[in-house]
């Protein structure tokens, strides 16, 4: 079948790989419909996920239907559609028993990075009852998408923010992960959400659809200034750190308030530096880390009832024959991408670039 | 001046009193612009609310500009307008310090009660700087008239209810307290929220204007089937009782999954059977008793933000003359009467009727 | 093998039965070596527990040493020593998931109830992972033989109280769960502990333990000024009724102060009467129901660290053939009865009376 | 009077100043009569305070007995015995209401600070009402000393430790306020108390004192590895960083287990390395900061039931004539110095040295 496989640090490309086989009672076989390139795709690629397998097929984000289950699997059967999660979990640890799956004690974040993931034909998942969310039948592939990864992330790093009614919340960046974060973050009841990025028509697309009241552009704006007059001085209530770039950390913590949670979701290949005696009485509560994706059913039923949209993510979508085109827009943010999607490979067509 | 009072168990009365002055240093004159019937009122004028004095001004809901302070009130001056607390409290005591301030020390529920309220055309309000919340300009004196009260108990209803974002939440009853629950719920991300009447017209009501997602009158549906049928059989994640009619104690812990919180808002004039035996096991969590209005300010923030709106609920208005027309209006729920709002005597014109 | 049987209501004997067998690949088969006489057990021979089969083994609080594992168990094998829990629960539920054990969809509490428990030589447990909790080496059988039950109750009841460091907490019943529910208590910091029982040698039993500081008997003392007084007139933060006896309900109300928690454990055979008019604007939360057994693990790590101990309960021990006898002293509190231990059966002894 | 002055950064001197006097109506004038040396004001004396004033009197943990009110204090008069709060607050902004009084809008770390302090014979202490604790007969000053500072910060670092019943705790420190961390922690009910110091002294007076169960000394011990062969690999569930040393804060996050808190209580002069690329996936919450003194009742409440007792940490006493000699000994930790307690000055001694 084909694949995107990651070759060595700098190098991705499309290929034949086997099917994937039931390897455990408890995996289920997927037939991919939908999968997407995730920023983590693109750190695997650049060789800054240190614990990536080469030769790995790359995608952890990604909704099929189920054509074979593991003599364990007691929730799904063939013909099921599921929505994949990125972390696969067992459910029974010490850590999935808290939530943190994350941690699993034979999981974690394994498919697309230390396992075959899913931009792929088929997909072996693991622990396939706790790893796959039912996807129900008035919702699209394309609304049930990002549900195990980066809806899942914006809203672990929402429940964790502890947001309160009236707060005053800020998001640093506004790409796919902090338009999750902005959505999510509305279900707690801010009064107003304040979203910053470099990026002006990500900017505009998140106030167009009303995931934030105000937005800032730290290229023109001195957004520590604003966010001070919006708060009588004090700073916001919560921060999430969403953007990952030279500055925001410091950013983040500048712009709360004393006592505020400052959720740290960003990547960073650098370590930041922590002057706790510049900040010393501010008594700033620091969340930090990835997302730990137990929720999924919640999301889904959010989804359903609509509350959570990510429809609106997605800018692009082609078959896996172009997904190395896909590799380069969606890096580049070119043509205004925020997400590009995978659909099913298409064999009569000629495929796209096969290396990048 | 002119003011409502309550003469007697069964007789309020509009009529001529003194003018209220400053008695303690932490007391404002308020010169009411807009003030409302509540249903507290109509249990006092029934002769149900032991603690209140006879001969008192009613009025515990209402609006207005400071036309005067005491010596100890920094907060406020004369010309701020200012939305008035049902309960007055000290901020400083055992109880206030933790949020309790319907149990302050030196305060609670005494507005319209046993101090003269706001039915009249000057209020003196005690503990100003703390029972006062300030509006801001751009919030009409419509707009802000429910802070105080059955705004207040609706978001501290919704507070103490432990909503979490996909839950599913029932409020039983659609009065002024129910919609104002509503509202408050839907600041907590519920992915559905279930609303009952016996009044299809206050139903139809709340859905318009997007406070629910479901309705159902008792009248006509079986609650319990349809609660359980939305949910797997499990019933509501939490439940609110508003309503106070017969049955609806009992309809609220049958409708709750087990360990849900059911949090009792309603009044009740007898007492209510709890068997214990029946729900053995379903391990309910019953959070009782009346509004702690103490998040004032935050209520006023999200009118400010538009997060909140009460002003469907304003069906009816008309100057203090017309004041015992309303209530009549206002407890028999005529003319589609949800709240009745009082604006300000006009001295050139002939009282309504003066006895109700 | 023998066992106490429940026949019918009022009746409970020692008999012969046929030794269990695994029915289900989860199931683990347990030789018991220490099991107690609970009160539950005296409300299923009352015919007071609907949901008991006649003919069941009773008994759901003992321990013992595994020796037959279905298929499908994981954490355990022959030869393992564990304490039973109350509650069979899957773990993967709905309920199971949120640590509601005890509405588990296929669980719940079912030894000793609905089928066959642990007043036997052997026992069938299902879904033993999750059903069993491992017995450290340095962890006697008598000093593991609560943890599933008693303890379990107290711990839980003490968990949901929401005591916190320098709180009043009240328990009402000096009993195996009122002393389960004040060691317990303590693990939060409270300032004073009260306990009270009309039993003055168990209140002086938990004084001597130091599990509470102060003790009342409401057949002396009058209970409710004792605690006023205390608290500068504002009553308990924290009440846990655990008596069950004409009155304590209303007394466990009385004597919270405003805002209080009143966990509700108790089990009553009548309906109580909540009398909401008479406690307004206290704004009590009643946390009601049965154990959710969910945390067995911390309290045997709790008793491992030497942060509990029920050695003091074990006032009785007997082997299965005086069980019955058992049953009439424990039952009669008479001769100091807290807790009867049953130890395995003696073939070479005469039983003890055959039905009780 | 005779008083401690910080001169100028390296320079603090034993010398004479006016009284104070009242200059505000919440004012109150305090004899001292116990004070201490804490490592603050070495610190200060080391010019690492920035916002710390030349010229002022030192000291910020003190008792004494009140001898002059402002019109404004209500809840003090002439005679009182009290314990001062290191915060000076005003109760009543937005950060004094949500209990962050380390931030109070007039108020803050003032005395001792900005002006002057307690190592004198007299202080004055704004907001009077709010910024003392009154100390019960039954407690002596020795006991009641550390309230406002070192065990008003052990008991904040405990109660946002988010310690549940049954973790292991990490303190790292076992100085004043390590030792305070952790008799508040023990509060909390967790299984196993790990303290480390580079002291091996000040381990076994925690130790013998039961404040915690297992010492560690990482001139010696490998502490990652200790506490994860105790934690079965994972790490501990909460760590307190009160050490302050090289190193201490990344042995502090190396030694939690995923999701751990981790509470940073030391006061750095250098900025701290976030690695957070080394730690992705570990999911810490970091707390940092500094004491919220808002809970000295509380704690006053728990002295006065036995509950903490920091009288172990006196090691020193002596007259504030010999305070400079106490500076020495207390910074060297010299003759296994833990806390150094100043009693009065006694006119008709020589004074001890004048200047450190």
């Amino acid at each position: 079948m084909k694949a995107v496989v990651y070759e060595k640090p700098g190098s991705v490309c499309l290929t034949n790989v086997p099917e994937p086989k039931i390897l455990d009672a408890r995996d289920a076989i997927v037939r991919v419909t939908r999968a997407s390139i995730c920023s983590s795709d693109l750190h695997i690629r650049n060789g800054g996920v240190a614990r990536a397998h080469t030769g790995v097929v790359l995608g952890h984000e990604f909704v099929g239907e189920i054509i074979e289950t593991g003599a364990g699997v007691k929730k799904f059967k063939a013909g099921d559609r599921v929505a994949v999660n990125v972390e696969s979990f067992c459910g029974e640890c010490f850590f999935c028993r808290r939530g943190y799956v994350n941690n699993c004690a034979e999981g974690g974040w394994e498919l697309g990075c230390r396992i075959d993931g899913g931009q792929a034909e088929l997909c072996r998942v693991p622990t396939a009852d706790m790893s796959c969310t039912r996807i129900p039948d008035a919702i699209t592939d394309e609304q049930a998408l990002f549900v195990g990864d980066v809806l899942a992330t914006g809203y672990w790093a929402a429940g964790v923010g502890e947001i309160r009614p009236a707060d005053v919340v800020l998001v640093l960046g506004a790409g796919p992960t902090g338009l999750a974060t902005m959505m999510s973050a509305r279900l707690y009841g801010p009064a107003t959400l304040i979203a910053t990025d470099v990026n002006d028509e990500r900017l505009a697309l998140a106030k167009a659809h009303g995931l934030c009241d105000l937005t800032l552009n730290p290229g023109r704006d001195d957004v520590l200034a604003c966010v001070r007059e919006l708060t009588e001085g004090r700073g916001a209530d919560v921060v999430f750190e969403v953007a990952g770039a030279p500055g925001t950390f410091e950013l983040a913590w500048q712009a709360a308030r004393p006592n505020a949670v400052v959720v740290v979701v960003a990547l960073y290949e650098q370590a930041q530096t922590l002057p706790l005696h510049r900040m010393y009485g501010k008594n700033l509560t620091f969340k930090t880390g990835g997302v730990d994706a137990s929720q999924c059913g919640e999301i889904m039923r959010l989804i359903e009832a609509g509350r959570l949209d990510t429809s609106l993510m997605i800018t692009h979508s082609a078959p896996l024959n172009d997904v190395l085109r896909g590799y380069d827009i969606f890096s580049g943010q070119k043509d205004g991408c925020i997400k590009w999607v995978i659909t099913p490979y298409e064999h009569d067509k000629p495929a796209g670039p096969m290396i990048f």
